[in-house]
């Protein structure tokens, strides 16, 4: 693993292909984010369904079509090359993953960049909760949850949800501290008994990989930016490119704040 | 004036023909929104240029093309009919003032509904801070400013800013009031001497009605949602409808929560 402690470095490491494993615990001052590529024809949708949930699906910023560059959240960052992994959708078929996509892109190709909750996690670790999936470097459990999103258009679907199982004195602690992250998921949605959610095993997440649950432990569970693309595999949009699970995009904004201007 | 409690109530009188003047000063427990109307031809770009600057442009919610229904903010609403006032601008030139655009809607046509300082009004007022044009139930006026938003496309332009006079031991209380309002343009982006951002004479503002300033008093400056209007116009898009000025549409949403999921 490279220590990388700037997001620029951890971008640049991407781009050379020298970064390969998840963004989750590394540069604790950036903003990470979700990544979805749209063609334009179904992007005013999308940004549709993204703002009518913005719990799952914050935006951090949308770029306008054919715009490689996120001038608000990263300024001279190139989103076809500096992500170190990307999932190509057609029709809603995971058809290719590879290193960039600078050979693929189009005029028509609106970038969004979508809040995650690894940006939280390194709040809960500077307040001594431990992050199961941190601890372990494995990508955190995600589930498909019976909870709907507002619809927009073609674009509807459950809630993706990530779990975090937390020792019971430490949940009101994490509440809050996440609740200051609304442009990362903010606080958790369900504490607890994950059927009250539709979640039939914690131990065959939808997404990512498992996680032990320690005995006084419970499963906290955050809205995830995976909804998104969820979503949009579902509505079978022509072409859809994505950040690799786990490996985020890394902004130069600043942890806690969604504002620069 | 009717007295209106629910922004519901508002909106039927709206749709009525029975509301007429500023929503400045109503409904307290409500978010006000300004409304851009566009074809999707520019919406991902104009989104693109929202996200970009989310302090004058904050995103409430956008609607999929064609959809008149704000199924977030204010469900059962139609935001054909639901303001009391709307302008047509045809390529940048504005051609109609009239009150409900049944008959030019279509189904490409895209709603943004984005923060408004009026939301954060009834917290200065519940705090005691005395709000001019509230007092005199003027529009609040507004100023293009000299500092420059970040561009997107076609979408590009100096940020409007709306000034209230409040006296200098208010200051910082204001300061923090409104920085609680993130949905709602956040704190002031300048406080004090105008020319420091551009502006030549308070007693003319660009949009809106010049209010006096008293003895002790300091002109504090809020980033506007204007400001979207004034880059859609300059960019001379085929066609874009908003609200008439200080006629805001009247969300659901609580002041103080930007989101509900």
């Amino acid at each position: 693993m490279i220590p990388a402690t700037s997001a620029a470095e951890l971008r640049a490491a991407a781009r050379r292909g020298e970064w390969r494993v998840t963004t989750a615990g590394h540069c604790p001052a950036y903003q990470q984010a979700n990544v979805v590529i749209l063609p334009k024809e179904s992007a005013a949708e999308f940004a549709a369904f993204c703002t009518r949930n913005p719990t799952p699906c914050p935006i951090i910023e949308i770029m306008p079509p054919g715009d490689p560059e996120p001038v608000r959240s990263a300024p001279g960052a190139d989103i076809r090359t500096d992500l170190s992994g990307y999932r190509i959708y057609r029709a809603g078929e995971l058809v290719e993953q590879r290193g960039d996509i600078r050979d693929l892109w189009r005029n028509d190709l609106v970038t969004f960049l979508l809040g995650c909750s690894f940006t939280f996690e390194h709040a809960l670790i500077d307040a001594g909760v431990s992050v199961r999936n941190v601890e372990c470097g494995t990508s955190v459990p995600m589930y498909v949850s019976s909870l709907t999103c507002l619809p927009a258009g073609r674009f509807h679907g459950p809630t993706v949800v990530s779990m975090r199982p937390i020792p019971e004195a430490q949940i009101q602690l994490v509440r809050e501290l996440s609740a200051h992250y609304p442009h990362a998921h903010g606080a958790p949605i369900h504490v607890g008994d994950p059927y009250e959610i539709g979640i039939a095993d914690l131990a065959r997440p939808d997404y990512g990989e498992p996680v032990q649950i320690h005995p006084g432990e419970v499963p906290v569970f955050w809205a995830c930016g995976v909804t998104s693309q969820a979503v949009a595999v579902k509505a079978r949009v022509e072409l859809m490119m994505t950040h690799e699970p786990g490996q985020m995009f890394l902004t130069d904004l600043p942890r806690q704040g969604n504002t620069r201007t």
